[in-house]
């Protein structure tokens, strides 16, 4: 079974950014040693202030290196680690893209050292002064080694995951990257082209636009040097699915042209059935959920009013959205909730003055 | 200017369901006589029976008659509905696609009293028992006359969507079909589009789904009769934008596949431009957000405990997001606040005891 004894310690972490320093604070929050490096003696002295490690000398011998730079300078530095590193030394990456950096050092002859790793963890901020030890809390952490990759480095590996707080989930490094193309990076590029449609449309048009539109587009806000970065580096993954997403527009447009409700629908209801794919909370299966709308004046304390009702109500929210649509005066709220506890929820809100909607 | 002294009633409503027992219930709040017309007598006896009206009589004279049947019936009704009206009767629908219906009644002797419209609201759920007065409040509705529409006429329809406490948004119906394919209809082929690439994938690669993926996709899970009615309804307008993404995405493919990383991140970020065209809050220009992410226990109240103290702080939330990954123990929520204000928000939650992460 998994378990954290195998990382002793000591933990040295090449890249002290938002990642970088989020590891070495949940491992030292562990009691092991950390060691910082950094291109930048600005970050370490970030780092450090912040009480995620001390910077790493020539005597030091860690455990494992976690190399945490850009995606663009992952091989690179990998191959300067394995160099450099003591024998029995294992080293780590936690890049969004993992056959490239393995191909990188594929012939170098410490390659079985080296295990690669991605945390599912949010990167909007970047910097060590983002950083935090809980960042991982119960997120996905794949786990890829290479054919070569010894038992007792993947077994490291997984202990700094369990170390982090996050969920180990053990993928070859071509198919985490095939993984993340459908997860992620086709998602990302989709939401971005629908987001070019609307660059430049007048606002007579833009007026009608309600919450789908947002939530389409919502991750093509992201920084389009960093995404490029990531996508361009999983070039083969994204291109086979994004061909075959091509080849379903095609039929969707001849739908449309060729006025086949048929197909049209057909189409629809498997898009329909992949939203259900998605694991639920918490990993379960999908559980049916229901939405009560409410009306909340647009003030401080409001939403802390109606969050206050709620959770007198014993119902708990599964997720909320709310509503921001152009010249709205309330905003509206939804709360989902099991469906089974929906018209309780209703009830508790209606009766402490609420206006809810169905 | 706008004024809804222009509707004094009877107003009729055929078609009880969510949408017309909505207005019917608005109508009646503003104390106008509401008419009720269905091909389900127990439609209309429920939507009577909530006090939107009184089933019509054939003496009845209405000002204003108001056709909200599924899109694919609503030509042959708004027909009917103009053969058998008195001389004044104004006539309008309010189905999601504007240039269809018109067509089928250009040539109708009374098209003059006919204005289409489509307020943009919520049509998760259906039937009168869903229906609330409040469905439209600070909503867009389109009004959208065709070239033989009268002005009196549009007056009456413009408002009965301000007795609906809507925002009327004047276009032509072409135009008005141009924006829907550009604010929904094509964004939800997307949307289902790469939803489709869920269904069948593999648990593993599933497990790895972050929040980009379910927002990307939500709206994929709406009903696929519905919206083959809806989007086929509008096939040229979708069909010419759908030709444009699917040349767009021929380039992402390109670059992708050609290693073109500049050409990939001009068109990421041309997406990027394009999120932040859509009009922000109350039709205000979108200002700089920061988020705010706090950990909570995953327990009822605890959202509220949150909410009350975030509420104390004195910060507007402003959008509200809860993680849902698949294996977190706690949620993660993030709290979206002007950017100027969230350290203030930090500082408040974490001298309450919250875990928040920058």
């Amino acid at each position: 079974m998994s378990e954290t004894s195998a990382l002793a310690g000591p933990v040295e972490i090449v890249g002290v950014g938002l990642i970088g320093t989020s590891i070495a604070l949940a491992c030292r929050r562990a009691g092991l040693e950390v060691l910082l490096t950094d291109t930048s003696p600005d970050h370490v002295r970030t780092a450090s202030g912040l009480g995620a490690g001390r910077a790493r000398t020539p005597e030091d011998d860690p455990q494992l290196v976690v190399v945490a730079v850009p995606p663009d300078a992952l091989g690179a530095v990998i191959a300067q680690v394995l160099d450099a590193a003591g024998p029995d030394t294992v080293v780590t990456d936690v890049g969004s893209v993992k056959a490239g950096p393995l191909a990188a050092v594929a012939a170098h002859r410490s390659v079985s050292r080296y295990v690669g790793s991605h945390p599912m963890a949010g990167t909007e901020h970047s910097g060590p002064l983002s950083a935090n030890a809980e960042l991982f809390d119960g997120r996905p952490w794949a786990i890829t080694p290479g054919p070569d990759a010894t038992s007792s480095a993947t077994r490291i590996v997984e202990a700094l995951a369990l170390v982090c707080g996050a969920v180990p989930v053990h993928l070859s490094p071509a198919e985490h990257d095939r993984a993340v193309a459908r997860t992620s990076h086709v998602p990302h590029l989709m939401a971005s082209l629908v987001a070019g449609t609307l660059a430049g449309a007048s606002a007579d048009h833009l007026a009608l636009s309600g919450t789908g539109v947002r939530d389409v587009t919502r991750v093509a806000g992201g920084d389009p040097r960093l995404y490029s970065q990531i996508i361009g580096g999983n070039a083969a993954a994204v291109a086979a699915l994004l061909a075959e997403v091509r080849d379903r527009l095609d039929l969707a447009l001849e739908a449309v042209t060729g006025g086949d409700r048929v197909g049209l629908e057909s189409l629809l209801a498997y898009g329909q059935a992949g939203t259900r794919a998605i694991p639920g909370k918490h990993g379960a299966a999908p559980q049916p959920m229901a939405a009560v709308r409410v009306s909340v004046p647009d003030q401080p304390g409001e939403l802390a009013r109606l969050f206050a009702d709620a959770g007198d109500s014993g119902v708990n929210i599964e997720d909320v959205r709310i509503d921001h649509d152009p010249g709205r005066p309330v905003g509206l709220v939804e709360l989902d909730v099991v469906a089974g506890r929906a018209e309780e929820l209703h009830a508790a809100l209606e009766s402490r003055g609420w206006t809810t909607h169905r």
